[in-house]
């Protein structure tokens, strides 16, 4: 219980169901003093929510954040900065057929056994519909770090992946294109490949990459609150995510040391960087970057076998406006949260005497 | 800072450098009424402690744990379990040629730079020789959920891959090799592998599985704190970890959600578990099971680069006894890790009216 | 930083200004399947609000609550609660006059100081506005243990004291009078003397005591989390308070040991009750009970020199709607407050095995 | 459950019984560079442990403290602290009578029915042995922030009570005499006092005031943790404490605020300090002080009636070595648990852009 809550001193807390009043947050431990890109928070939002192109959802949410306190004269002010986004589009009887069944891979089932009771209009609390407020905070948090650049994009969709080293990418072409692949062929590709399985009434998954450039050395708190090991939790809370790895990840362990090891250039840099910027769990002021495992979207607009309360099995076909593939709106989503992670790991840091 | 403690309710805090007096840790929230089997905290000890095989580190440390409150004629007290493990093995001489210089790929420069000092004997605070409070405090924790089934072993040492499904395993072979694998013929395989590569004074990476069977449904508690965020953290905490991924992994990111579904059968329980066992962030009873990639050592007895503090680059000889392969001791310290994180979803699991 | 929240597994985090769009929070942890009694909520927040009698301060503030997610058909999910009270009655140029000035013994100072900026309109965050969403959430938790009983009630008002032992006092007076006194004498009394002080534009401090009843033994958890302490914390976190005592309190450390220790019945409980319902930290049955100080409001509607932002003192003439009294107003919020502490320890207490 | 640390970025966990092996704990959080001033810990060490005079217990007891990790050649290195104080003293057969009774207004009762068991010797847990953890951790506190002078002194004892306002209090006094009072002419009427009270076999409450200077202004979280509720939480958090009050406190109830505001000086210091150094919970740079009131200490040498586990009552006397009156040795306890609250605040106040 009260899982609701991420960070230390930059503590996002959300709450909100895909079809209640609205979703929101309360973003407590803002530093005083930031004069918020309000612009810069709407684009991020932007990124983020349905019906931007043709391979998304084409579910109409209009994803507005009010902001309620915290802020005066355009200043944050130190206090708790409290939003809400309303939910415009609730339609609920949309959801009906769905009231007492429980969808396959869906959470329908497990928030059932362990609450006794769900909200099951459009999925409730375990909709991704939640992460928006996640893209409100963070684009609160990218605004405490204005020197750090986090910049994710989509490197996989199903079996179509982009290999080049982070090194080579460039990141000005994320945004150029639907999917937000940097490489516009394998874009190209990708994109046919979400309307070939839309057309199916199927899903695909895929992978986000996040590269993290100009972080201060010494990020991180070993032994437990590891600067990596904080970006793994961020990144497994995001819905759909089944695998975090960063550097030379699950390809380093099958390296020998001496191909691994990151040999120093005098000034502490380092010639490679298989450590993914980070050593003994604290930042080492090279480039971080980690890829992030998006499983296919649980919802196709398919038959399918569906349990109902009763304990049987019934057929029941797909019905409204879904993701084919997430991880093009998962990209700010990544984005955001490894700004959480950084703008608290920054503050912490601050407390070195 | 303040990043040495792990858990909500069953919370376990550790201190202790490799060659200061001792390890320990607190456990702390405990619940009262446990007869403790201190045989089996030893044998947890057992399995991690350097010099048990001849693939391993051959430094001789006895990882005698002393527990030093908390239990009362053997049986908890619902008061603090704090406990040493004393260091009796400190050679400090032993380590006086890497005052001076970092090595490439280990926490020695971050950890000068973070903090403006370090204990660089054996690596002080960033040894691997702190997992030993882990496997403590993980041996406990396994005693309050007697009814789940922890077992990690070693799937992969380099390129040598275990690829059979989890359900094919036979987990009482996982003990009878020094590689800890449980298929034999590949256990020769990997056992000669790390001979081959300490022959070099090279290291080599791998892979730990770990399922976990027998869960009651419902653990985990979305939105952030879901049960497998709060493992892959856990396993990201661990030393030497790059990458961690459950169910389908980073492999489900090529599927279709067609394939990738988990259909139901009547009693709620699925014919496929690609999902993990995990849901929403909530464990739905399946198999929980994941992957932990684990990098080679950094420490190589060759030759090597490193940096000193006057950013002059030497060569250096490693010295010492360091593990060639680090999984087959990884393995108790995954199983640890885990039950910490299932302990205290337990615990919090039963606050529900 | 981070702190506007409070209780460990029911958590209140609050967001809000005095004069902003609203103020709110978020309440997560609340175990699902409550069916909320909403007029109960707005019953206690009828009791907090301003204007709802001629010895409080006649702002007009509607405080209605608007519940946003984590309740399903009048049920509670388990999920967050977020709510909002919408700020109805900013007047902001009420308060230009403050723009540039410090008020003595008010927040003004030291928010400036300490963030470099405030919300200065009718006091911002450091309003006793704040406290209607705690008495939201303390409603809420109020129904996770209908079973405690928790009665607040006005002790004292200046010099004018209700000496009477708890034991005597009828809770059934409490709301009679607009002073919430159960003593109706002296409630006329302290009206009247409330009256009085108003007319001479000052203000005037008081004592607001509370008795919990049907108090499981075995709430809170020594050492550091002992319930008192909690107590302690949570009044001690309401505006103007400036001590708490609980049991004997002050009086209890001019006593003997002989004359202190209660004495147990065969039952185990004890015949009198100087610890107040706690022993060592933990309830042990009896009813607990205890006194919050408050001092006088410091806004007055005198004159009084304040300092201006340029380091001049000049005399400033109170304005507004100002409460001559803080303690009828404060039962409810202490209320609340207790209620936050009990529903945690509550919680807390059905995690032992 | 795990309600054993205290604070969030200096943090202190404990453990340890009366009379088992060892007590200690766990400082997390402590900055790097620190040249420990060890003597000084040893000092507030000597100040609370038994048999420093003739009015306190004459328990021997070493209580000296073994750093085992975070210390590098005399300097903090940023990792946590580990320390342990043996337990040389342990005559469990001293306690044997009370095995199976609950003494009156003891933690015997509430341990038992909260735990199910309870480690009977010499109070277990509830024992106020438990402090010297905390002793040692408020003396690396202070070290912290070396510029914040704290000094707490006895301030009453039974009904001997010293009425001068702290500014006229010469702390340098303090340590003259047994009692820690610093007026010595009172010292001796208390101390007087509780030799008679020892005479009788009887125990005496008393009231402990801390003065604490040089604040820096800014010290405070609000709404929740506001510097005063972490303050009184620390100080009810120690064993016997029944009421806490700053600044006015409960007199403060009394006055009006035309007498209870504290008018600016134009430097932005105040005429009066009624407010105790702090408003809205965040420290205004002027002096805080506060009270803290101490029950007599449960355990009589006299004949009291025991409840027995088979609930019948039973006469018993007390035996050992106990303090007639606890205030004394509070002191120093004061003074640590002041210093961990301030030490921690202060490291959040450097999080501020």
């Amino acid at each position: 219980m009260a899982g609701n809550s991420f960070g230390t001193l930059f503590r996002l807390s959300t709450f909100g169901e895909s079809h209640g009043e609205a979703l929101g947050g309360i973003i407590d431990g803002c530093p005083a003093g930031i004069e918020l890109d309000i612009e810069a928070i709407i684009k991020e939002m932007q990124r983020r929510k349905p019906g931007q192109s043709s391979i998304v959802t084409q579910r109409k949410e209009e994803d507005e954040v009010q902001f309620l306190s915290g802020i005066f004269e355009g200043v944050t002010t130190g206090t708790p900065i409290g939003f809400i986004i309303p939910n415009t589009n609730q339609k609920s009887n949309d959801y009906s057929h769905i009231k007492d069944t429980y969808r396959p891979s869906h959470a329908d089932y497990v928030y059932e056994k362990k609450y006794g009771i769900r909200d099951y209009r459009g999925g409730g609390r375990s909709s991704a519909r939640e992460t928006a407020s996640r893209v409100v905070a963070g684009a609160v948090a990218k605004q405490i770090i204005p020197q750090i650049k986090i910049n994710a994009f989509v490197s996989a969709v199903g079996e179509i992946t982009l290999d080049k080293p982070y090194q080579e990418i460039d990141f000005s072409k994320i945004e150029s294109n639907a999917v937000r692949c940097p490489d516009l062929e394998l874009a190209i590709k990708m994109e046919e490949h979400i309307k070939e399985i839309k057309k199916q009434g199927d899903t695909v998954g895929g992978v986000v990459t996040c590269v993290i450039q100009n972080v201060p050395i010494g990020l991180g708190e070993p032994v437990f609150d590891k600067l990596h090991a904080e970006l793994g939790k961020a990144m497994l809370s995001i819905n759909a995510v089944k695998g975090f790895e960063f550097g030379s990840g699950f390809n380093g362990a099958k390296m020998k040391g001496s191909e691994h090891n990151d040999s120093f250039n005098e000034d502490g840099t380092t010639k490679t960087n298989l450590s993914g910027g980070i050593q003994g769990g604290i930042s080492n002021g090279m480039d971080i970057y980690f890829k992030v495992a998006f499983k296919p979207v649980a919802t196709l607009l398919q038959k399918q076998e569906v349990l109902d309360n009763k304990g049987n099995l019934i057929e029941q076909q797909g019905k409204g406006r879904h993701d084919p593939c997430v991880v093009p709106r998962a990209v700010p989503i990544v984005e955001a949260m490894a700004a959480l992670v950084l703008a608290d790991f920054y503050l912490l840091s601050k407390t070195y005497l």
